[in-house]
C-alpha cells in the first residue's frame, strides 16, 4: 500500500495525539516530528521517527505529504500555518471562530502560492460541529440550531482562573443545562442565551494564605468567561486536583430543530453528540482522517484553503468507493 | 436569484414531501410533477405547476436541471432510474442496501451515456445515516458502529401484517431497546444483534369473525419480519387505528464507539440521533438538499452515478462559502 507520509508540526498534547492515532493506521505513516523545543528533550510515545528543530522543517519538503500543525491558536497558527503553507499541505486546527475569514484568506494565499492544499480549523468544533451546522440547516431550512459544549474541561477559563492571584493552579469544566437541552429536544422553545445553556463548575488550588471569598469573587465576576453563568467554585487541594483534573474530557450535542409539511405542522430533530475521554486525542484522530482527504484532493490537482465543509465523506475513509457502497451505504 | 428547476417523478408521499420541501427554498423551483396515474386525478398540496403523465417525461428534457424520482425500492426504481438518467440529472431513494452495487452499476451506465449525473440511495438511511457510518469509522478506526431504527413505523413489516389473513388494516413499530441502546452509549459489550436491539409493536384491526389468537401466532412467527424478536400484537378497532395510526414518524441513532490513546485506553462516542414526525417528509427534505447539490456538481462537469459519500456539505447550502465560514465554521 501507498502509505500517506505526515509530519507532526508540536508535540504538545494535540501532536502526542495525531502520534496516537496515526499509529492506528495502515495507510498513514509518520514520518517526523517537529519542535521549536530542544529535541533532544524530546520523547515521543510510541515512534522512533526523528525529532527535529522546527527551525529546519524546509529540509522535509519533499519527504512528508501532509503536515498536522498542533500550535496554538491565539499565538502560533496565524502566523505558522500561512508560513508552513507555501512549502507543505497542511492541517490544522484553528479554533478562534471569529477570526476564521482572516486566517483563511492568509492561508489561501500562502498555499495557492505554493500550489499547497490547506485545511483549516479541523477537530470537532470547529470541524465536525460545524458539519453539524450546516447539514442541520440545508436540510431543515425552516428551524434553529444549538449547540452545547460540555461536560468537560475547557482550557480558556482553566488558564483565565489560574491568572487570579491567589490561585495556583485550576481545572474549569463547562456543564450544558440538561433543562434546557431537554426543553430543546421536546421543540419548547426558539432561542437560549449561552449562559442558560450552561454553567461553570470550578476547582482550584489556593495559595498559602490566600483569602478563597477574594477568590471566588474575582471568578465569579469576571467578564467574558463567568459573569453572567452560574459558577461554582470548589477550593481543593493540590493532591486531590492531580488525582481527578488533569485530563481533558469533553464533548457537546449540536442539535437542528426545523418543521417540515405543507404548513410546518411536523417536527424534525437531528442531533449530534460526541463524549469523550480525551479532547486532545479525539481532536487528533479527526486531523489525521483530514490529512487522508487533504492528501487526495491535493493529488487530484486541488490546491489553497479549504475547510471540512469543502470535503466529500468518501475521502475520509480509507476505503474504496466500491466497498463503501457496499458497506456503509 | 438563479433557480434551480426541479421535477417530481412519482407523487406519492415521499412526492408530496418533496412538493412541500421546495416550496420552503429561494433557491429553488418546482416546476412539474409527473404521475403514472391520471394527470386530471392529481391535485398538488402547495403549488400551481402543472401535472403531467409520466409517458410525457421525455418532452420537459431541457425545462428542468433536476428530476427527483419518487418511487418505490422494490418494483420501480431498479429501471425507473436509469431510464430517466439517461436523460436528466436525478436524485432517488433507492434503500435496498443489498442492491446498492448493481443499481449503482446500472445507473452510472445511463447518466455517464447521457452526460448526466445521477445521486441514489439518498434519504436518511441510507443517507444520513450512511454519512454517520462513514465519518464514525474514518475518525475513530478502532471501534464498533451500531445503528438503532425507531421508534417508528416500518412499511414492509405493516405491509406483512396486512397480509396476513383476517387482517383488515396494520401498523408496526420498531422500537429501539433502550437497555441496549445504554449498554452501547456506556461502551459495555461490544456486539448485539438487531433482534437484540430492537423490538416490534403492531397495531392490527381484525376482520369480523377472524380468531385473534391465530392472527396473532401468524404475525409473530413469521419469518425474516417477526420471527426472534419480541413482538406484541394489540387488536384495535378501525376508529382507534383511524385515529392513532395515519402518520409516519420514525427516526433512530447510530453511534460510533472508538478508542483513542497511546494504548486505546480512552474512550470516544460519536452519536446521530433523528426523531421524526414524518419520515416521508424529512426524507424529501434530504433529496431536495441532495438536489442542490447535483445540479452544481453537474454544472462544474460532474457525470455518472455518486452517493452522499461523494458530496461535500457545502455544496448542500443554499449559502456562499464566504458566509458558510464566517456563520457556521
Amino acid at each position: 500500500m501507498n502509505q500517506i507520509r505526515i509530519g507532526i508540526f508540536g508535540y504538545g498534547n494535540l501532536g502526542k495525539g495525531v502520534e496516537c492515532a496515526a499509529a492506528q493506521l495502515d495507510d498513514v505513516s509518520l514520518r517526523v516530528v517537529f519542535t521549536r523545543r530542544d529535541p533532544d528533550s524530546i520523547h515521543l510515545a510510541t515512534s522512533s521517527v526523528p525529532v527535529v528543530s522546527a527551525s529546519e522543517v524546509s529540509q522535509w519538503k519533499n519527504k512528508i505529504d501532509v503536515l498536522i500543525i498542533c500550535g496554538g491558536s491565539a499565538k502560533d497558527l496565524p502566523t505558522m500555518t500561512p508560513e508552513l503553507a507555501k512549502s507543505f499541505c497542511v492541517v490544522d486546527s484553528f479554533d478562534t471562530h471569529a477570526k476564521i475569514p482572516q486566517h483563511f484568506d492568509a492561508v489561501d494565499a500562502a498555499a495557492a502560492q505554493g500550489e499547497k492544499l490547506a485545511l483549516i480549523a479541523c477537530g470537532w468544533d470547529p470541524g465536525l460541529f460545524s458539519l453539524a451546522r450546516i447539514m442541520g440547516e440545508s436540510i431543515l431550512p425552516h428551524g434553529n440550531t444549538y449547540t452545547f459544549w460540555g461536560k468537560g474541561v475547557s482550557q480558556g477559563h482553566s488558564d483565565a482562573i489560574r491568572h487570579v492571584p491567589g490561585v495556583v493552579d485550576a481545572c474549569q469544566y463547562t456543564i450544558p443545562s440538561d433543562t434546557v437541552l431537554n426543553a430543546v429536544l421536546n421543540h419548547e422553545a426558539d432561542t437560549f442565551t449561552a449562559q442558560q445553556m450552561h454553567t461553570r463548575e470550578c476547582f482550584v488550588v489556593l495559595a498559602p494564605g490566600a483569602d478563597p471569598e477574594l477568590v471566588e469573587k474575582e471568578i465569579v465576576t469576571m467578564p467574558n468567561y463567568f459573569a453572567g453563568y452560574k459558577t461554582t467554585v470548589h477550593f481543593i487541594s493540590q493532591e486531590e486536583f492531580d488525582r481527578n483534573h488533569r485530563s481533558f474530557p469533553h464533548g457537546g450535542t449540536v442539535i437542528r430543530n426545523g418543521n417540515n409539511g405543507k404548513a410546518l405542522e411536523n417536527h424534525s430533530t437531528i442531533q449530534y453528540s460526541l463524549t469523550l475521554d480525551s479532547n486532545p486525542e479525539f481532536t487528533s484522530a479527526v486531523l489525521v482522517a483530514y490529512a487522508r482527504a487533504v492528501y487526495r484532493m491535493h493529488k487530484r490537482g486541488r490546491n489553497g484553503c479549504i475547510s471540512v465543509f469543502d470535503v466529500a465523506p468518501a475521502d475520509l475513509s480509507p476505503r474504496s468507493a466500491q466497498e463503501l457502497r457496499a458497506q456503509l451505504l
